[in-house]
């Protein structure tokens, strides 16, 4: 921080953050949490891209290239409040914003980080600039300055490069999510490199929603990189199971789909390739791409059961809300809204396929609440194939977290969840996300032994279990 | 109280209530609160008749006229334990009861008083019952004569006339919600007399929903005030936009809306005037209600961007449930039962309208609590016209703001939220109703410092936009 | 126990357990709690066979035989992480495995008696295994034969026979839950011996839902026991209102019924007899028994106002999900998962009907707890003939019961709701799940005297309204 203090109050995180504030259940939260901070991290599900890591010599850029401009938790906030995406730097479809000016857009940003209080955003990026940048004064209009050059320098030095953090961190493994078409140029560097820890996922949205944008030059690519002249459904169908192949081989273990509804429902062979032949002829009719989908959902369980591959599934985000933004900014800008989910009818029939399958693995993630204690725990507590994944995107947060273990625990048991995962593709925000994941769960963990539920023992292995284990197990990196 | 006590316990209620029960975030607590507690009430939404205060001479009547026989969260309570409403002296459609004996009334609530324990209607009764009127002994079968000869006593007086307690309760603004037809002759007396603080409220319902009891009368009636001849859609639009202007030159900053869906879908022009012309023939078709209002909830927000006020919809309400006992005492008599309400995908042709569209406000309120964390805060953290409004009606409570503040603020972040509003017709209600929420919100603010997410300054900031600035700013009463 | 100590702690419960961990709380929480933990037990509501306390000489087999066997909850956790139900010993629809190793299935469970951690079957277990058997060692892989051998050792005992244990529990009233069909010969024979506290529940489920299992001959036996010849909708009504004089000739108060959803729909008698003549041709057309069902449910309504039978709906569980798994070992294995349920528009129909006479009681069961305080919580609030049951099944759990509490009370209130139901076959677990309940209460009772919201005068009757006295009321136990 530069040397003469603008306040002489240091900004500094309280080290019982998250904590209860009853100083019994503290005691016993400091204890557990003690006993797990220091674990390695376990990132089995997330969106840093593999370039960050695969370029000895990548950098973060600017402090708005690494906190502002990129990052969608952030920017939507300010959007919001009236802040126009244009004034915070957002590239359109057009591509980036020339000559951009990184100080303004740091200088609105701080003036508006009040807006923050109280967010689990706000409460990452305290940490970040904290504990990672070693910033001791509260951001605001008046330090907006200050910190940004004390940032710019910081980031100028090499203990500040994607490859240095990525140790610091203390990451043990760390997967990306990559389209069924990509060529994970990225990941073979860091194979040829001698890399074992950064691993893709496979993820084929863009080709199995026949809705997607530029579905046709998705399937080209597809065919292009997996050699199947992909003019039928049963090609298509290969393809995807030969790029399965490859990015096993590359090193994933897991793939992961997003879908609006988990509506499941099986075609027969004839139905499929019909649609597929409409889709391609760019003919659908109405509910051809809903249909689709999920049958081809059933189908990533089944290619799961014969490759290994463990199955995640997202559901309930409506994209893309806001269609005047999404014009000309594109996907990803803060306009994601959650819808209503209902699993119980909707995985009957995947269920009934593969449900009691031992070789399926399926985590489930929503963004509807109400499903935690109605559907998603009674499914993870019956059916072998079901985990359950952490709390997802706005929940991802002090309170989200405490309402799923409050509605989930009780009914699935800590062993039918998937510990926690980032989902970020915000880089520097990955042990800050771990952290209060260890927190949360540490105090949570203390409270079930004050209240005489579970005792101290237990306690430490669960919190060993959640902030650790599960993710290994539930992703086969062990 | 009458001289003779009836009992050596004084009914007191705790300065504390409210608090957390753990002393460090009591002792926090009661910080905040003491920095809010005094702060004027701003009230920009409620249902208190304008001509309690527009009339100089007004009082409240008897104990029964004043708390019981007006209020459906009080009776029906009783009615739900098998009391019935003519017990206690409900108004049936053909008018007041006849001779109805106050006192007796009384005594069945007084004797009954026991079913409000831990509800909020308990707690605020408790609190105009002690605070207001000064009454030191329980309300039960045993002290209720003697209460009610105090508060009758009490209320004769001119300190308890209500220009005297909006003097007392120390209201900076009081908005009331008036009918699209309503020639605000309360508001034409108080205007005179030079009062700008207490203003009306635009709420179109009983036209634009086209299925509303005597929907014909009521545009009868908005063409007579309008001067408008309503024969067509075009004609009905153009008496709305004059009646807005006109309410807007009486002082009111908003208009409000009730829907059981948030359903939005803009007609063509051609459209809307089939409709139109359809209801003024009394020829509805099937969904043509529906649809129409749909549409209205849009062009409200149109009329909203183009003269200012503030729009605000209220979604979920099934009115009049009790169809027995709504033909027999018509509306709002405890039997309106809320329903799942989908935001996101019923707010989307609105929002894609005028969502980025900085002059609009639209201050959004459920019942479906199951919405605060999946879609309404979403939307509100995203959307630059949106705002939440604050827990309503069942959820105007300790849990039910508890709930709220937990599942909206780390999405929505408190500056997209409109502060609080009471939405009550018992007038004497009102300061305890916001100091409820004042006494949950410092609480609240207390706890994320307790848990070390925010510091104090942060919270005393936060209590005194969420107490008073943030009502004032949402409304534009500043 | 064994005389070697197998480890050095002793298993002991937290005289405290459930109570928060707040000492001003605890303190009053325990207080309240010592009004009622040793009432008797009341449980209006359950699956206990009846066979168990009619036969003087029945046992409970062994260990496995008592703990897991029978008990979905207990090997539904097992099953979900890959134990197949074989290997625990549950019965396939051809009856019971042949020489099952009781003494390997308690290994099994034992070594997995981790997976329970923090679940309330864990917390009974616990309760069932140190308070009722006196076993001082945590269950785990290590201890399980010594524990089997000491339990093996106590069952054998007449001190641990079902009905040495009714007294012991000190139970007053039990009510099991029958078929309609069913002669109750269990109940026959107790009242013979003069036994007046242990009632049966009339149940209709099998005759009235069209699509049940063997309907046909449901049918046939509900004609032999009634004496009615059901060829007719008319015969058939007829035979279930003589059944239910049956019930209540033999010691009923209550009547229960299932739905996956509680709409409600009066068919004419023209109507009724054409999809009644369709089931009996085994013809049914797509929507007959949704429909039929709609009706009955309003027809049962009907029933109870004439016979004062309380009628009980449960509603939102998809029975038997895992087709797979409902094939080979049929019903109640732990595969019914909840959907979402709407209560408003579908019980529209009954309380419009209904729901404003004093002579019926309807207590509502529901597995959707956003409809707690959207639905559920305003319909007792409003109509005098709805009760809200306590938290059902998934939710019958510390955290459960808490949410139930913090969302139904406060619209509700109290008096609204029907007390405790233990709702369970596993008989041993009676005093545990109740005392969970007392607790629970107690320590919410507690939290309201903490935050000054009510006095401890009140919160001492309460506890004895929803530990004792709001059940025997609802059920007319009295």
């Amino acid at each position: 921080m530069p040397a003469k203090k603008l306040s002489t109050t240091k900004w500094t995180l309280s080290p019982d953050r998250c904590f209860d504030v009853n100083p019994t259940q503290r005691k016993v939260a400091r204890q557990i949490y003690g006993t797990v901070k220091d674990l390695p991290i376990v990132s089995p599900h997330g969106h840093v891209t593999p370039a960050l890591l695969a370029d000895p010599n990548a950098r973060f850029g600017s402090p708005a290239d690494l906190f502002i401009i990129p990052d969608h938790y952030v920017f939507r906030m300010l959007y919001s409040q009236g802040i126009n995406l244009a004034e915070l730097g957002v590239p359109t479809r057009d591509g980036p914003v020339e000559g951009a000016d990184h100080r303004k857009i740091w200088q609105v940003f701080a003036e508006n980080f009040y807006l923050f209080r109280g967010t689990p955003t706000g409460l990452w990026l305290a940490d970040e600039l904290t504990t990672v940048f070693g910033v001791d004064e509260k951001l605001n209009g008046r330090t907006a300055m200050a910190i940004y050059d004390h940032l710019e320098s910081e980031l100028a030095k090499p203990e500040f490069s994607p490859r240095a953090l990525f140790k610091r961190f203390n990451i043990e493994v760390l997967c990306t999510t990559d389209a069924a078409s990509d060529t994970l140029e990225g990941h073979k560097s860091l194979k040829a490199e001698g890399w074992t820890n950064i691993r893709p996922t496979f993820r084929p949205d863009a080709v199995i929603n026949l809705e997607a944008e530029n579905w046709d030059q998705n399937i080209q690519k597809l065919a292009e990189v997996s050699g199947y002249d992909i003019d039928t459904y049963a090609t298509f169908s290969q393809a995807l199971q030969e790029r399965r192949a490859y990015f096993k081989m590359m090193g994933a273990t897991s793939t992961d789909q997003a879908a609006i509804t988990p509506f499941t429902e099986r075609l027969s062979g004839d139905k499929a390739e019909k649609i597929f032949s409409r889709a391609l002829r760019g003919k659908l009719h109405e509910d051809d791409a809903a249909r689709f989908m999920a049958h081809m959902i059933i189908e990533m369980a089944r290619m799961s059961v014969e490759d290994g591959l463990v199955m995640q599934l997202h559901a309930g985000s409506y994209r893309n809300h806001n269609a005047r933004l999404f014009k000309v900014y594109g996907a990803d800008k803060g306009a994601d809204i959650p819808v209503t989910v209902e699993w119980t009818h909707n995985l009957y029939n995947l269920l009934n396929e593969f449900g009691n399958d031992p070789r399926l693995t399926l985590i489930l993630f929503g963004l509807d609440e109400s499903t935690y204690s109605r559907e998603l725990a009674p499914l993870a507590g019956h059916y072998p194939s079901v985990l359950l994944g952490p709390p997802w995107w706005f929940h991802d947060s002090v309170n989200g977290m405490t309402r799923y273990l409050d509605q989930v625990m009780e009914t699935a048991g800590l062993y039918n969840t998937a510990g926690f995962n980032d989902d970020t593709r915000a880089f520097v925000s990955i042990p800050a996300r771990h952290d209060v994941w260890r927190r949360v769960t540490s105090n949570w963990l203390a409270g079930l032994v004050g209240k005489g539920l579970i005792d101290l023992d237990d306690a430490l292995e669960m919190a060993q279990e959640t902030s650790y284990r599960l993710a290994k197990k539930a992703y086969n990196l062990a």
